[in-house]
């Protein structure tokens, strides 16, 4: 059994992770953060609720002064349109955040170090539709390099999920009980998931592809 | 010739830095961080000054909402003392900002990567009385290893210094004409230099070692 920290976005993987690590016997701390998505206030209430469930303490951390560091991408930009349809190759540029992992991982690794906890862990998977460079094995093999030599201890940086794709952490957190209906995946942050921009159109194809009955609510 | 973006507190050795990157020709943009580090306002207006007389855009990001994740050091709570003496185990460790200079290159990298420029730099030397695990070459390589698969291009950590100690710095800044009198390093953050913290102490041997007249003014 370790401590870790969790960084808890409220999403679909990262929810798995906390149950998954939970179930292991780890004790664990929950990191949200705002870098200023759209999806902030659905996200995060999202990550309070299943907090109160398992009596996780979570912490969220300010960061939309880095807003300006992060270039165009559609979910920081104000105005910018988030885009419909499956994840391609234009969509995940479109949508990624540029080195959002590493800023979040360096903001979990300085409270579990100042905890004097063991690890920072985090919902990467690779997936084949899903090629986020900061999400694949080599990046976290990277960061856990790092992180062993980024204190007078060696931390570590667990991605339970990396080698995986999502319908895995589906498959895993149906096997956990987890509470899906009260996680949040959406990037346009509605009051429903709308069912058409990438990230809801992978969540529904994981529930399909696990073979697990999807309790979310898309609109329309 | 490639683009740089120099994590720049407007101390000695970043300056340092600063300097030698611009003589070897690349183009340059400065990023400054305050993470609620008491002696930020002195840093500034050194940074200032410097990326004023060299014509670098220079930014900075407000990352105090951090401050809580840092634990008990010396350099961000309130009302902590700043440790007198020369470097020494006990004032590395009260004076380390948990995972600073991880969180600094992650920030670093995203305006990298939004800016398409090519490498963060930053003015870490190793140097056998500061060791601060973040500023160690394991630690640079390990960043530097993941900066090249945390984007859709391959970015770069640079760390120009990482392999000498304080003086071998002095003594290049001396070489390219930096103007030391503008830097500033002293923890306290007072009108003049204390001289008497463990970064005084250190930035007046180190012109010692280097045999270069030292022009800080320093208190008493």
């Amino acid at each position: 059994m370790s401590k870790v920290v969790v960084v808890y976005s409220g999403g679909l993987d990262s929810t798995v992770v906390l149950y998954h690590l939970r179930a292991a016997g780890h004790e664990l701390k929950a990191l949200s953060v705002n870098y200023g998505q759209r999806h902030h206030a659905r996200e995060l209430a999202a990550a309070d609720a299943i907090c109160s469930l398992l009596g996780v303490e979570r912490r969220t951390v300010d960061l939309t002064a880095l807003v300006g560091f992060f270039g165009n991408n559609a979910l920081t930009r104000e105005g910018a349109a988030i885009p419909e349809g499956a994840y391609a190759a234009e969509t995940i540029v479109v949508t990624a955040v540029p080195n959002r992992n590493m800023v979040l991982l360096s903001v979990g690794l300085a409270w579990v170090a100042s905890l004097r906890f063991d690890a920072v862990a985090f919902g990467a998977h690779g997936g084949e539709h899903t090629n986020y460079p900061d999400c694949q094995p080599p990046f976290v093999d990277a960061m856990d390099r790092a992180a062993q030599v980024c204190d007078f201890r060696a931390l570590r940086v667990l991605a339970p999920f990396a080698h995986g794709v999502k319908a895995d952490i589906v498959r895993r957190g149906a096997e956990l009980g987890v509470p899906f209906e009260l996680t949040w995946s959406c990037y346009a942050g509605g009051t429903v998931h709308c069912g058409r921009c990438s990230t809801c159109i992978d969540r529904r194809s994981a529930f399909a592809n696990a073979g697990v009955l999807d309790p979310t609510g898309y609109a329309g």
